[in-house]
């Protein structure tokens, strides 16, 4: 009789963390064998070792198993004890940068949810400065990585022993853009624009002047236009180049939910028709991708759900369009996603958990 | 001596015409002689009649003048007996399509704030399907419109008889782009794209399943793509062609405001002095357009105020911008663009009673 | 081998209803054999006849069955036909007073989510001016009906044939209170104050002023003071008399969620540790309240949740108290119970399907 | 020809101070000699020094003057030089206690917005726990200290030397409970009971976990119960004890904006017209308190306004009333009612600059 999956989380102070504990401790195929919950190795989390989790984040609290589950301070030690299987890091990415090499060393297979390891590409990572840049240790880690978007790296994936979990913007960008052009539908060279709005949830827990309430609500900011982190993802997924998208992110006045409005040229004249039918082709398999024939969707219809939505308008000349694609930031822009790749993984349904 | 001037606002009952009666009480130059407030027409306002003002908008109440003023129902013989000098209309583009030549025969002159007045071009206007589209009483009272935007227009509209102001998403629009169009810095060839978010109040004070609370309130939403009825005003005034430019509305979650992004290739590498240049000289005398040198405005900065907050950012290879305007959709969207013109038509300082 | 459970629910349009479709599909003992939802008979209803009911809930959309289902208008032959057991009615009250009597009559179990059963005093039930009040059916009707809160009524819940599921007010005041009253604790002659705080969803679906999201954003309202129809329940489930206890309902700028702050004086001080051993007694078998024993709850911690928090706070003197409970409006204080109640009444885990 | 009124303004950088900066800056009766604009003496302002206001608060700029006001980091020689007459304290308490003695031996009226100055009983203090409490020198100062409340002490606030400005929650229970204390209509053996509601603004500007987005937005929290330490002010102005009342503050997910619900017992039985005639009374002279005769004041209504507004309702037998009060708290429960005492202290008409 195998042992039983276990499973273990590092960063659950965090928003993405939290709700990683939350879908595993009610993943139907985990029910006997809890995951453990370590805090990251920084002071600040060393003070929540032993705290019970609903302490942080009451909302996770119910009457069954979740009451009673503390933090623990992270040790290589208690990972081995436990026989962890699979380990989910939803922390800074300079601390994904110094675990991975580690874990892998030890032959746990890792599910991280930073930056640290999704860009191939040098020039790409840049953005990040990344302490260990080069070294031989980072390169063959780096080697070892897959893009965890199940939709486009499903084989990959399923044998892969560092998945790296794709940024929430980038999925929401990189979904809608990725059919059309395989299929040869766009012209690159007249560019494409990507707007994309995110609510705060997806700035981090740490209270600063952006995430204050009073900075927040009420109100809409654009930022990081032309140097946000995930464009490399997007460009080293989609095959596009630097200099035929624009992305800019705003920040919207609402807990949850991506919403990115994306603006194409086709190279010829297009029909709704052979479009729904580029797009539904992709997404045959691929379970978590909702298309919206007829209308748009809306960011409220994918919060709190592990879809990804996708829609779209042709002008009436049908050298253009408007893509609307939606999707929670922390589920399949996070922590859905990341137990989306374990349910790959480990060969159980796509949606296992995320229902 | 000369009589002090007269005006009227027909539709305090929505947020806009609330808005332009609040400003006008306060109005420095209309002090000793408050306006009148009459209701629409329409069953529903004729209800209203008698009704004080601060029962329909409490907001409005103060323990001044304007705790007493009631709601009149409309009538030409209410306003000859004023001696009505300018009339403002904020009401549902049908009826001003009736009343501005009347209006016009009796010698008043009109700012209207529907769409009733602002297009040229009768592809433009069939959005609309006016009932008295191609009449001549319809032909020649456009032929005495001047579209309401003193920044484009203030000649015309100091001596108009009939100012059709401005649509709230193209005020947005047209002011950001209108300067780059002019002096030939964007490559139109390449396309432009103008993604546009605004507050509730924009659709209008009417319970509908879209105002609804738990429609908009956590949501983000795309609606009008390609198809908006602003769109024509956009045309018109920057003289880009449809087939240039794609506008698509979103409707944030939030009760007022207008930020609009909007994504350019310039013809030639440009740099960022050059650009701010450009637009200081355009706006120059303009001093309800601020301009933001090193960051971009943000919804918040601009809401409760007549500005339009305009700036920008370059790509690497000065190639690309991307350009940002914020305005408050009830003020330089509507009510406060009205009381500019009406600045501009008295020859009063363009900014008197909107600091 | 006995017949599979048939449940049907009417008034899927609403958000109660569409709450009460989304927890029935995914209950685990109703799986295979999915609920009929029946749209209501009025006009507006019937219009949704065949429509999915994804084009009305979007939210309510996944790829697997759910995406299938479509409304029917109501007929009592379709129940016969489909042999349904329990019928749920999330429908106006004048309907269930209709409705009931003849469920009741063809041997269907009914939870009525409505406010048409819920009250034994005449008195009490004169705010609603039913049509039939006091006719021989409603009163035998009455006669049939258990007010829903398992908590306090679970052995009648189990072999009710009409349970009358509480108000969402009435929920969130009269499970805080009644520990305390059943224990003598509380002084009633120096009065109760329960100041309670709904988000827009409790004021329904159909757009209306008060709906709209200009009124309620960024704002908060009393209403109903004295005389909110959730008054009468109170009253009769915890045996205050109405000259006891004053109740104030707000309308708070959220979509889901209940806070209510209760004030009382105690007959005698109590400390901190005897209150929360009456409240753990008196709430040991109830698996979906929870109990705060050092914080206070906030509406956050219960959102989306079919739980009731409650957490109190002492004067330093003992003589008064603060308690505070929170529960989703739609949750436990509608489907959620409604779903508690269904599984008392077949015997099942009470949380089954609520987790 | 008498030198027109000097004054500054410390503590710009938070929401009150900055409110206070704009209201000074249109005051009309400062117009020609606009305010000094110095940042507290703590590291972090000492790093805003010379920084332009508008990069604190982008809400401020506009064309005129306000863009060019500068932060000065803060000096006794500075005001002295600039012969400040009145001198606006927007900061810490601590600060204030320091402050205050060294301004008012230089002969400087003070307007003091913290709580430093604001209670007599040494009881009430210790919530501050001051540093200096008990000193000779905080005794002369407390001795000289007027409670900033006009429609409570405008006569002693005309000569003040210095002003104690109220809290805000304490203004909004203060006002509504005062008249009907002063006029022996309430029985206060029963209790009372402020149920107080307040938006984000009031938790101050620093970024916490109480302020961050996603703890306030769609969430309503109890805070402070039985020990917020406006408490005292509420007692000391009203003549209520503490065992008569109980004041229990909540954070309400809006940025400004207060709204209080107060429960009172009537001595003898009241009617609607007595208790109206009552209030009026009481605010005859007061043009900043607004009572609403047959409805319930909302937030909405007096937000972004220096009033506070009043209305009532009583139960059935007239032994009962709940009062709502709201007013905005960066306003009337600070800068507004700051300027209001400046308005006093001057002799000006007490809503000048306040409209």
């Amino acid at each position: 009789m195998t042992k039983p999956l276990q499973t273990a989380v590092v960063g659950v102070t965090g928003y993405a963390g939290a709700e990683l504990a939350r879908l595993l401790l009610h993943h139907p195929r985990l029910r006997n064998h809890p995951p453990v919950f370590a805090g990251r190795v920084d002071q600040k989390d060393l003070a929540h070792g032993g705290v019970p989790l609903t302490e942080i984040h009451p909302q996770l609290g119910d009457n069954a198993g979740a009451a009673n589950l503390k933090l623990e301070p992270f040790s290589w030690e208690l990972l081995s004890t436990l026989g962890v299987d699979v380990l989910f890091l939803a922390t800074p990415h300079e601390q994904s940068r110094e675990w991975v090499p580690e874990a892998l060393k030890r032959g746990i297979r890792v599910i991280d949810l930073s930056g640290a390891w999704r860009l191939t590409e040098p020039a790409h990572r840049a953005v990040y400065a990344f302490a260990d840049e080069g070294s031989d240790l980072a390169e063959a880690t780096q080697a070892q990585a897959v893009y965890g978007m199940p939709e486009l790296h499903r084989k990959q994936i399923a044998s892969a022993k560092l998945v790296a979990n794709p940024g929430c913007y980038a999925t929401s960008v990189i979904l809608p853009l990725k059919p059309l052009v395989a299929a040869g539908l766009i012209d690159l060279g007249r560019g494409i624009v990507a707007d994309a709005k995110s609510g705060v949830s997806g700035a981090g827990k740490v209270p600063t002047a952006r995430t204050h309430f009073m900075y927040a609500a009420d109100n809409l900011s654009a930022y990081g236009v032309f140097t946000h982190r995930h464009t490399g993802e997007i460009l080293e997924e989609t095959g596009i180049s630097g200099c035929q998208i624009v992305f800019a992110p705003h920040l919207l006045p609402i807990p949850r939910g991506i919403l990115s409005t994306i603006y194409v040229h086709f190279a010829e004249p297009e029909t709704h028709e052979h479009v729904a039918h580029v797009y539904r082709k992709f997404f045959a398999d691929s379970p978590m991708v909702r298309l919206y024939d007829k209308t748009l969707p809306q960011i409220q219809y994918s919060v709190r759900t592990n879809y990804a939505d996708i829609g779209f308008q042709l002008d009436a000349s049908g050298k253009r369009a408007v893509i609307v694609s939606c999707l929670d930031n922390l589920l399949k822009g996070a922590a859905g996603q990341a137990v989306q790749n374990l349910n790959v993984m480990q060969g159980w349904p796509e949606s296992e958990g995320l229902a």
